[in-house]
Parts: structure tokens; C-alpha cells; sequence
């Protein structure tokens, strides 16, 4: 009772919703509040309505609106529109900046496909406090958006020492080197590695010392990042889009389109 | 007098402002009220600190706080640091989009080298009035920021129509076409044009109208942005780092590093 059936671009359902439950068909999920509170109030969806659920382990599956409380709701699920997929097995590793400018990094990372988003705490780190509930919650609303079948998990704070000291086997970890004459992105990929991370520093930039312990790291390669300085947010935005054109899932897909 | 001494990175004075007034040796430069405001009691800078100036047309150059008053300041000019350069001539056509990410979005295409920013009305524009003062100021911000020698000039609003009639000689606009299928930038660029425009259209996209118009027009080539659906501030991102990384100053940049 697995098999997919694809549903055409006018077929799909405009809303979808991440959900903890596990999906099959004919299955009953139950709501919690919050996001009962969004689909009924915020967005108007009445009793009958279809929409698109997925968990990040049974694919995505199309779903009706079944039942309406004051604190929760229930939607029948009938069939799988997409197998599940997993993403490239990219990480942010991401030192937090001031403002919401840390919640759009979550966001775009999101859009542009990491599987992993990682807060690392360096020198000059200001922000040091992250509240974490409200970056993941801003990561399940943007795979809701862009249409992926998981949410990057938004993990806990690390200092960057843990980051120099990891055992990362089979890990490329690129960080945008301010002072310049660093191969580009994709000469640093060359070699294919099977997993990779992308390191941004805070406003400030690393410190010298972090420079050379970065530099000296064997698992971790310095990149430039074109010829401005950029802001961190920035830098994570062109970072993950040069990382995914060479060697994530827009390599694949874009060689496909060019076949 | 016009000659060129570069200085070391550790020389390099902090703060760079963009003033309007032309730049050479000896010259003495008024600072306008805000700026003065900004200089010495924002930074709270003193009489005699260096700073960068520069004008968009003359290049870089040292300039020290000789004098401040209550509603301006002066500034003496001192020597060349950097000759003026330009950017390549890529244009963002951006349909506004709700809340600060206009104005993100603004200072992003700045920091990643766009010549101008041309504000494009669709059919499902929501925003139709923007603040053109606030959004220029943000440019200027961003320009003294990330190092470049200009400020792109953010035009005032014209509506698609006025892109479509365009006789744009030498100059080929790409699109995203969320209808998919579509070349990578890569692949649309390959004869590389002399000029580049990517136009981004609002948050619910152009309207089967408008893709058909566009699609019609010869200078206007539709690209793929990757298997997601990406947000228009997203969609900005990802397509002005590829053209610049393929086409625009990262290209050389960067095949500077590798050789």
C-alpha cells in the first residue's frame, strides 16, 4: 500500500505541513494545537481540504482535513505523492550574528538544501544565547515552503575547538579565509569528498590565532569568496550556493537539465 | 599627484564613506550634517583619524578629520589608495517583496557586485511603493562596507512591460522559471553576453501570462535555481552569486587563484 503515485503541479495541494507522526496510508494524524491553531485560523482551511504532509522518513503524502477541535485536529492520510529523499550530507557550521540576521541563515540554509545547521561559538561570537526552539521552528517553516521532504536539525552550540579537534571522517569542512588568495569553492571540492561542511565566521571574522589553528587543521581547507568582503549572512548564502552547484544537489539536477 | 600607493591591510584605515564631492590630493572635503553626526558620534571618531573616502568615479583615498563643528565636518584628502575600478555591468530586476527583505536584498546585491538595482512592478507585486531614499542609503551602507569602489543606483520602478519592449542591445536577461527543466546559469551564459540582468520575480511568482510573455522575448532566457522552491530574497542570492561566480569579477577572481 506504499507505492507512489506522482500527482501532477495542478494537483498538489499549495499547503504542506512537517509532522512528528509516522505516515501510511489511511492513517490518522492527530494535530497539535499549534499547528491546528495555523490551519484552521491562519489559514482558513475548512473540513474536506487536502494538503501535503511529511515527517523526513516516510516521504510525502497527501492528506484531508478530517476533524476540528478548539485544541487540535485530525487529517486522514491517503496516498504518497514522493518517495522520501535525503539531502547531500552538507553541515553550516555557523557562528550566530546580531539581530534576525541568524534566523534568515537558518532559513535560506533550509531553502538551499543542508542537512545540518551547527552553531559554533567563536572569539569574537557576540551573540552567544540561541534560542534554539525558535531557529528550528523557522527551519520546518521554510522545508514547508520550499518543498523538501526533511528539516535540517538545528543542533546545540559548539565552541570552535570542538570543531578542530573532531574526528570527522571522510569531512571537508571549507571556511571563507579573508585573506584572500584561497582556491575558489570548487577547486577546494575537487576531490569529491563524501561529506561537507561550510564554517562562517562572526562579524568580526575569525582571529589570528583561529586562523593558523584553522589552517593547520588537516580535515578543514580555506576558500575566497570573490573579491568583496562580504557579511557573514552573505557569505553563508554564496558559500551554500557555490557548494551545492558543484557538488550538492543542484550539480545533479543542473546536469541533468543540461543532458 | 594622482598616483597609486597601495597600503598593507594593516594600514588600511576601518571606516570607509562614500561622499559626493570629487577626490584628489590636498583636497578638503565638507562633510554633510548626517554623515559628521555619524562619524563623530556614532564611531565617535577625533580630529586627526583616518577613514577612506570614496566618490564612485575617483577611486580610494586616505582622508583625515581635520575639523568638526556642530552641523558638519572636514575632512583633508591625502593620497590615492586604490584606482577606480568598475563593476561588471549586471543588473538586478527585482519585483519587491513584503517586509525588510527588500532592503536585505538591496544590500546583498550590493555586496555581491551589482552595477544596478531596478525595482520591476508584476502582476502580483503586492509591495508597489518603496522607500527609494531608505533603499539608497542601504547601498551606500553596504558599498562602505564590503570594499567596493561604487554604489549601485537603485532606479525607480517600471513595470515588466517596460523590460519586455526593452531594446536591450548586448544584453541578455535571465529568469527563473519555477516551471523547471530549465538551462543552468552556466549553460545560459556560455556566449557570455557583455551585459547580464536576472530578474526575480515577487513572492507568488510571475502568472502564466508573464512566463509566456517572457519566454517569447529574445533576450530574456529562463535558468533553473535548483530542485527547490526558493524564496524570492533566496532566488536573488542564488542567481547573482552564479553569475558572478560564472560570468561577472568572481570568475576572474577566482581563475586568478587557481593559476
Amino acid at each position: 500500500m506504499k507505492s507512489t503515485k506522482p500527482i501532477t503541479k495542478d494537483q498538489r495541494p499549495n499547503q504542506r505541513l512537517f509532522v512528528s507522526s509516522d505516515l501510511s496510508s489511511d492513517v490518522l494524524v492527530t494535530l497539535e494545537e499549534g499547528q491546528a491553531h495555523y490551519l484552521v485560523h491562519v489559514l482558513r482551511l475548512s473540513l474536506g481540504v487536502q494538503v501535503l504532509v511529511f515527517n523526513g522518513r516516510d516521504g510525502e503524502w497527501l492528506a484531508e482535513l478530517k476533524s476540528i477541535s478548539k485544541k487540535s485536529a485530525t487529517m486522514q492520510v491517503s496516498q504518497q505523492t514522493r518517495p522520501q529523499d535525503y539531502p547531500a550530507d552538507l553541515t553550516l557550521y555557523l557562528a550566530p550574528v546580531k539581530g534576525d540576521r541568524t534566523d534568515f541563515i537558518v532559513e535560506k540554509a533550509t531553502e538551499l538544501g543542508v542537512a545540518h545547521i551547527r552553531p559554533v561559538l567563536t572569539d569574537r561570537t557576540i551573540v552567544r544565547k540561541l534560542n534554539q526552539d525558535r531557529l528550528s521552528a523557522r527551519a520546518v517553516e521554510a522545508a514547508e515552503q520550499c518543498g523538501r521532504l526533511s528539516v535540517p536539525e538545528v543542533a546545540p552550540p559548539v565552541p570552535l575547538s570542538a570543531l578542530l579537534c573532531a574526528k570527522m571522517t571522510e569531512c571537508v569542512v571549507l571556511f571563507a579565509d579573508e585573506a584572500g588568495g584561497c582556491p575558489s569553492i570548487q577547486v577546494a571540492l575537487a576531490d569529491r569528498p563524501l561529506k561537507v561542511g561550510l564554517l562562517i565566521g562572526p562579524e568580526g571574522g575569525f582571529t589570528p590565532t583561529e586562523r593558523r589553528a584553522l589552517r593547520a587543521c588537516s580535515h578543514i581547507r580555506p576558500v575566497s569568496l570573490g573579491p568583496r568582503i562580504l557579511r557573514a549572512d552573505t557569505a553563508c548564502y554564496a558559500g551554500l550556493v557555490l557548494i551545492q552547484n558543484c557538488w550538492g544537489d543542484w550539480a545533479y539536477s543542473l546536469s541533468c537539465n543540461k543532458a
